[in-house]
């Protein structure tokens, strides 16, 4: 016999989790297609060659990787963003541009398991390609890709939630001003540490391992310190990068977003002003976004991402600017348990039907079915046990409402409609159940907020 | 440069595919759910001692295998029912019994690619387990698949298809009262090649490689005659069967699945009864299923299935006896794409708004939020092209309206809502704007059929 389980880092989930799961995938589906991105799809495995050295010698460490049976290199890809770039350049004359594409999918990453951390996650990205190239570029699809965030964020039941903004334009600019342009590399593995160690470390760090002056890095932490507020702190990032061109764009981008998302509506306080963002400053060009829980900063940043000036360069010489950001799905199920904002519920329909009168059986589908086609989803139980045992299945499994028929009923047409959290029941005609059961529902508001469908849109 | 380009019998999705597809996932989860199937998730990598011999020689030789970076055998899963059978053996103490599951998930065999088989597939499963154990059990369940697979189809808008229904009992029974149980292999192996070699040649096969007589052959062969309407042909069976226990249990339970699903509303010739449905008997138990287009029998079953008596056995000591059925999404996609059903869109939503006053950014954005407050989906252009570009990426991408306000009419609090299919366009408040999408949309039912979002049912 062998033992059943689960390979280190990866795990099944259970209806109780996987029902929020899909509806977390539904809601998010939902507001990316609201703006007009599109799904698309690719290959789990992909050419070993398309995907090393794409991240980072970690990724590359990573990675699954294997000869198949036709001799060729392959691996699982890490991340949805080097198979879009991939896709991207291979379907260039079939695509439409600027493209804006969602991309729900499994990814694969051979890391060290702790808290939170998983060998197999699931990604939600979400990208617009081909617009805003250069410094000069319109940043309408930046400041969106913030509107979606906080779409996405408020629909699925947030309002304390902070998106920070940086551009990579600013610390760009104010290392070229101070004419240590060459020395980004450095400066940002010192810069990266300053939560860990503290300002004089980092300072230290730089004088020591990138060589600049004490002077240049005191400038540099500069930076730091301007984060808040951006009505007070986009003022002092002016006059610190005044004269500096590439800086100067970088505040003026800032600006125009503040503004845009405050016009569009965006509540005050929920962006952010964070020149502090380093994350994979040497791939990011624009604008980088992070968003954190205020009940729960500790996991870290549930959606993120940015503008990158060169999405496909190895692939094609097609210039193929973009930017976008990415759910971290399962990361903010962990976050949504522990914040108690998911109902474990194990049942996708409201109504049980217990099958009591056994040789009913054809009369129990038939109602079943016409159940179903008026639009109510109704589970049948499939053998003729004791009624007792049946509710008590039924009352595990979290169903909302009873409809009881044995075979007084069957003969005199009727059923009992018993409320299951409440115990009670009321009497009504079978044929007018259907009804009946829609009117319950609608007395009852608790009961929406479990429905399985999404809240139809229309026209979306 | 590094040429981009996918794996043999792996392919990406464009948006206009992948927007039927997600739509297809979205019915099928639809009305798993209205039934009280739970999803479950599994990882895409397994031990590999949990996939090897599971399947077949074939699978096993197909199967994706390497060694992890921990020096662990692992391989990527080939369907769903081994990881199925897995999963309910590790979790049996968490799951509630019967445990109705779907699960949509990708899978990979390294089989020779040819027209509509891929490497890589998706596979969409239901299964009920813990119903109907042994011989004597109820068929509650095995009735419930049919009519789900009915509803499947009927909701994805095929009126003409045929379920195919077998018992494994049938065959069983007869063998065993011709004395020739033992030999079921090698005749199965004989049964199945009789479209291909015909008759006369299937019975000296029988003959000499299971060592049969030629009348037990022949008698076994009267059973492929026996396909058609089960008014007619289940009599026939009965007579034949008759004495032979099994085999008139196998009879008795088709029997009782015709009357059932007949009494629940299936179309009388939806369902066929083919007692020469032979997949994978040495696996199957009871009830079998294939589901095949009229207008396109040629793709082969689009959905198959049927009930085990030991699911896990190789895992547990439960008993875990199960039926359910798997829809071949890609396969099915395939069929519809041949059949002219899939309307190729490439937009989630139905209206666009052209980016025209290059210094009303922010204005778009805000009115933008408002629709898609509102309900209404709309992709803004994202940056400051001539109008007439713009409306010719809309008329690309298939929008029905286009929004268009330019500098005077945001003055004047105006705008154009032009239809793009017959260029007419009606002047509206910008605050009412929303309103009359709206009616528009509805006095357009051609809109909702490339609605994003299904039609919800309340309560599910």
């Amino acid at each position: 016999m062998i033992t059943p389980r689960t390979l280190k880092g990866f795990r099944d989930f259970l209806p109780d989790l996987m029902l929020p799961r899909e509806r977390l995938i539904e809601t998010a589906t939902d507001v990316y297609r609201s703006y007009g991105f599109c799904p698309i799809d690719t290959p789990a495995l992909e050419y070993l060659e398309i995907l090393l050295g794409k991240g980072s010698d970690e990724t590359d460490k990573q990675l699954y990787q294997f000869t198949d049976h036709g001799g060729r290199q392959v691996g699982l890809r890490f991340d949805l963003t080097v198979p879009l770039a991939r896709y991207t350049a291979q379907h260039f004359a079939e695509l439409t541009f600027p493209f804006k594409r969602y991309h729900f999918g499994k990814v694969w990453r051979g890391e060290n398991t702790q808290a939170g951390r998983y060998r197999e996650f699931m990604q939600c990205d979400f990208d617009t390609i081909g617009t805003g190239a250069g410094f000069s570029g319109a940043i309408a699809s930046d400041i969106e890709i913030t509107l979606v965030i906080n779409d996405l964020f408020e629909r699925l039941g947030f309002t304390r939630f902070k998106i920070r903004i940086n551009n990579r334009k600013v610390l760009s600019g104010l290392l070229d001003k101070l004419g240590i342009a060459d020395k980004t590399a450095p400066i940002l593995r010192a810069l990266d540490k300053i939560g860990k160690i503290g300002k004089a470390a980092v300072m230290k760090e730089m004088i020591d391992a990138a060589a600049v002056t004490a002077i240049q890095a005191e400038a540099v932490l500069t930076l730091t310190d301007l984060a808040g507020s951006p009505a007070t702190q986009l003022p002092a990032l002016q006059s610190l990068l005044s004269g500096n061109s590439l800086g100067e764009e970088g505040v003026a981008q800032l600006d125009e977003l503040f503004r845009a998302t405050d016009a569009a509506g965006l509540p005050k306080d929920r962006l952010v002003l964070d020149v502090s963002i380093a994350r994979g400053l040497d791939y990011y060009t624009g604008m980088i976004y992070e968003t954190f829980l205020d009940d729960l900063p500790s996991i870290g940043s549930v959606c993120s991402g940015g503008r990158y000036d060169n999405l496909a360069g190895l692939y094609t010489k097609q210039e193929l600017p973009g930017v976008g950001a990415s759910l971290g799905l399962d990361r903010l199920i962990s976050a949504m348990e522990e914040l108690g904002m998911i109902e474990k519920i194990s049942t996708p329909v409201q109504v049980f039907l217990p099958f009591f009168s056994a040789n009913r059986l054809a009369d129990y589908l038939r109602l079943a079915s016409e159940l179903r086609r008026s639009g109510i989803g109704v589970e049948f139980y499939p053998e003729a046990k004791k009624l007792g045992q049946q509710l008590k299945y039924a009352d595990k499994r979290g169903f909302r409402w009873a409809v009881i028929i044995g075979e007084d009923e069957w003969t005199k047409g009727c059923c009992q409609i018993k409320d299951l959290r409440t115990g009670e029941s009321v009497e009504c005609s079978i044929a007018g159940c259907a009804e009946r059961l829609r009117f319950a529902d609608n007395a009852d508001s608790t009961v929406s907020t479990s429905s399985a469908v999404p809240t139809s849109t229309v026209p979306t």
